[in-house]
């Protein structure tokens, strides 16, 4: 696939994961360095999270999950959001937390939990 | 839950989710430490992955993206086998750890690949 | 042990690690997952900080170097208040930060004793 | 070489890559714990920055790529002023997080470009 | 650029960094997930590796600091070898390594110089 | 202190740590490296090893919770050699492992309890 391909591939995975305006927050990433935003968006949206073989609300367990692992807190809040929209429930996402705990340890998840439950109180 | 209901629940899930084999040879854990033994059993085992709310398919989704984001290969193996068993197939294995890929870059995701590779040839 | 004992032992634990302030402001967690608090409490506190064979003091040169060494930084400051509250005194938590310095390199290390100056100003 | 001679050889460096008043500001942890600033200026700075072999400029690839690794954000900001100081060029460092992006995962990579974008837009 | 096209710059990239022998080796990915062995190539050699701005021996720069610093040894000793191929010397490794020591401590470092000690050996 | 001091005070450090045959083994770094090995006895059991404040079992406390933490499972297996020779028992290091397994996740602690199974084998 040609690079403009992957790109609108991209964007319209991105539309259905968040809302038009985070959307257009992210993109200010296109002014520091334009060949950075093709990747995350033809890359990292158009070839890897539109793959078939996995739903896109599957992929964010894994996005979670690794967030969560690497003490990535400065993204989560975004995939938390993501994940809620593509269809996570909150009791789906406490428990994704809690299986972490046992594989990070609890100062992550306790990190994550917090964050969840402010992310919660705004998506209600 | 008693500990000793907990330890029993644990044992139970367990040997859904690996062989008889597999739960032989991981049990040497109780000679160098019993109270470790319990904790892995009882609480890992018998509380997280025994809760409601996640089937062990998707617990095991949880767990391979964490180990191999930690650079866990020791005991991502361990998990490839359980992942299979559980009910995850190659194809599903092989979209994890893409999607690890453009989230823990391409070391870990290469090396679990290649893990992977051995596990299904084995369990073919 | 019951989940309802090892609650109580945990509750009981935590109290002598930080004041009833604090206990209340980290119990917010109850409203998000009262399963993850009473797995904090009850299994972080009640079956692990509990143990006998190391001292509270000596746990938390354990907890302190793991959180420096993972970069878990917001949930370092807590456990330097609960190290200076159970007996290690500044001069042992400075100690330890500079043997970590080897071990994880500089940069976790300074920021782990800036926030150090931060707490014993604010303990003194 | 005696202490302090490789004090003064570190301030020297120091000066080399950072303004005067930042100099001052990081100077703070003399009062925290003088041994540890005394490690890292005399060790940090006069032992390793100030080795032959490698130029100021490449020690802060090196540098720029660890802390994007190990997601030491807190100091990043530091280390992106240094770098522009001792001669990266800012499509120089855009690169540095790009080759980073595919090692690492975008998360990392887009909380680092994020940041350079700042310093950039401060240091023009 | 289309997809083939970005495979074929990946391999010429591959080609100038390692041997025949090596990519033959690493080549064996591709019965295990076709898919991944060609983001590899054709995303990590052809769109990263392959841009402009950064020669192949500043890229393995990066590459080296960022696998030493995740403790990503099984990856490491193929960069150690493809970073002699692009031009780095040994002693230019040797500061990689030392400018790493007090970024990621001595544990990684060592294991990493213990690495390069046998690479040289056996390309000397 | 000049150099040649710190290396002297680092050597007796270590020989209290090691064995005569580990300082032997570990020794052929100078061969790759004569400038780490400098840093590791000069710096590492030179400078920071036998500061005072802390008794070498406490600093073998943080140096176990470290390596289990970064998972630098390759150094682990010296470390808790040197903790049985500086008088930690095997029952703390035992305890030390279940207390990291809640702040690092069980798949580390679970791999650094096999090890420690072994030394304790082989050092009875």
């Amino acid at each position: 696939m040609a690079k403009e391909g992957r790109y609108k591939k991209g964007m319209d995975t991105l539309k259905e994961m968040i809302s038009e305006d985070t959307l257009q927050a992210i993109s200010g990433m296109k002014d520091i360095s334009p060949d950075f935003w093709e990747m995350i968006v033809g890359f990292g949206y158009g070839e890897v999270y539109s793959r078939e073989g996995m739903s896109l609300a599957e992929r964010e367990i894994v996005t979670l999950t690794t967030l969560i692992t690497q003490g990535a807190f400065g993204q989560l809040e975004f995939h938390l959001r993501a994940a809620r929209k593509v269809g996570l429930t909150e009791a789906q996402i406490i428990e994704i937390i809690i299986q972490c705990a046992a594989y990070v340890g609890f100062p992550k998840a306790t990190q994550a939990m917090q964050l969840a439950g402010k992310v919660f109180e705004e998506t209600r």
